[in-house]
């Protein structure tokens, strides 16, 4: 006998992190969630298609672990603390082979971020997979994007771009293969929680790059009611990244990329020193710009204005 | 220019029911939300798919009803008052009426019982919806599948089956018609959140019916180690269910119709009688049966063991 739905799950998605805080997990209508007192609630929740956010032939462990890292990447950009996860997952047919590494991949990012998958549902349809995930995040301390202020100083984390060129490396044609640094970052990118509780309080605003750094500085600005220079000379190059394509598929990259969970965010000037002191030891950031009065993204190139197409990923575009 | 992802989404799912304990909505990375204190956090998450869950040209409304419903009546199952929802929308293409009426139909039930709509994601792919519904319970109150006990006396609210029967009938044919009472049973039937409540505290298990009774009932009795005696003779059967087909067609609809959110519960027989008494103004409920020591599920007819097939909806069977 195939195995049906309930024992698929029951093997696959009840092995979970042990957290103390889970009354109760998979297994009954709903999970019951015990909070820590003095806390908020951080709720975010991505889908990802076949074919449109994973390549059909993507290694399953790959595909669960995107499917949660894009959720955290949405929790490390208010600066809070990962807790729970539900699952929805839609496959074509039972396989068990695809599911248990689907599996592996998922509860091996949760495990290292301590979260625990509480809930979920498994049904037959086309490959389409939805992560609801769950954290906490001390009151006034959640970083959001509207209070980005004119004569803040621009950062990004990290080296976006490198998942977006690995991305086109698979595109045409290239395996599979993990000893690649880009196709690396681009199936295992890691979203950026340490930074985001370091930035939780310290920033006036921040958000993950998911559309493009472009479009999301944008978005940011917007929000905020602000403009931003942005100085393309300043834009991080990882040696992986410099190691391919011209100078304009790596700027392409950068700009219009959107899987490296890499975090956009703004810091007083006054604090920007002390800021980049406390991250010495940890994840490098980037001044890319600042923060001015008006609206729009401007981009500089050696201190003049250079006019930048397009305003980043759209999925009905 | 046909509208853009961002402001679909805007457009349609950020006007949401107030709350005062939603510090931050949908249009951030991640949804802010205040916890009641002394209170734990129920989480459900259900997936719908076209073809599946739905059927392909149903109204929607309807589909945006049963996208939240699903997850509402999970949070019944649990004695939970439900707050917050997030929704994933992949559909095919950016079809704004579809996704006003979408809207409409799962605001509607949403602001009926004050949930708001706190975060998503839009994005294109195969017709499938996942909802993650969010409330809170207060501790040792919530309804579990593991309570019940020899002696208990077994319940199902209102009228299971009419969902399967409306089914039914629009797959041999029926038009999407409102006015025939099995058929809007099925489109927008309602989840049972005020038994829910009421039985917080009360029932020693609880579960919705989403797979039909008679399979739910063996979950139920193997999350909780016990038997359950199930009177055929008892089974509910509402004045519309009467009007339609064999006794045999009804029994079917029952055993194994799962679109109702009715509630399978169990109460101390000592506490049935004030139980009933409690609810006598709001929702009917049916004793159908009983707990037993041992395990599974045996069916009787005028007292006598009758053999039934079959052990509920599975979606990969």
């Amino acid at each position: 006998m195939p195995p049906g739905e309930f024992e698929l799950i029951e093997r696959y998605f009840s092995r979970s992190t042990p957290r103390r805080d889970v009354l109760l997990g998979v297994g009954d209508d709903a999970a019951l969630l015990e909070m820590p007192p003095g806390r908020v609630l951080v709720a975010a929740t991505d889908t990802l298609v076949e074919g449109r956010h994973f390549l059909p032939g993507a290694p399953a462990e790959s595909v669960g672990h995107q499917a949660l890292a894009v959720n955290l990447s949405d929790l490390a950009a208010m600066g809070a603390e990962p807790a729970w996860a539900l699952l929805s997952l839609s496959i074509p047919s039972a396989d068990e082979d695809w599911v248990r590494r689907f599996a592996d991949g998922l509860h091996a990012l949760a495990g290292h971020h301590g979260v625990a998958l509480v809930g979920g549902d498994t049904v037959r349809g086309p490959r389409v997979i939805t992560v609801t995930a769950l954290g906490t995040v001390e009151p006034g301390l959640a970083l959001r994007r509207d209070g980005a202020q004119p004569g803040d100083v621009l950062y990004v984390s990290g080296s976006p771009g490198e998942a977006a060129a690995g991305l086109e490396r698979l595109g045409s044609g290239a395996p599979f293969d993990l000893a690649d640094p880009l196709v690396r970052r681009y199936l295992y990118a890691e979203p950026r929680l340490a930074l985001g509780r370091a930035l939780a309080g310290r920033a006036t605003a921040a958000m993950d790059v998911s559309d493009g750094l472009l479009g999301d500085l944008g978005k940011l600005c917007a929000a905020s009611g602000v403009a931003a220079r942005l100085d393309l000379d300043r834009l991080p190059v990882s040696s992986a990244l410099a190691a391919h394509g011209t100078l304009a598929d790596r700027e392409r990259w950068v700009l219009y990329g959107g899987d490296d969970y890499e975090l956009l965010f703004t810091v007083p000037a006054p604090a920007a020193m002390a800021f980049e002191a406390t991250l010495r030891s940890s994840v490098p950031v980037t001044r890319i710009g600042a923060i001015e009065a008006g609206s729009g993204v401007r981009c500089l190139r050696r201190g003049v204005e250079e006019r930048v197409e397009g305003s980043g990923y759209d999925h009905f575009a």
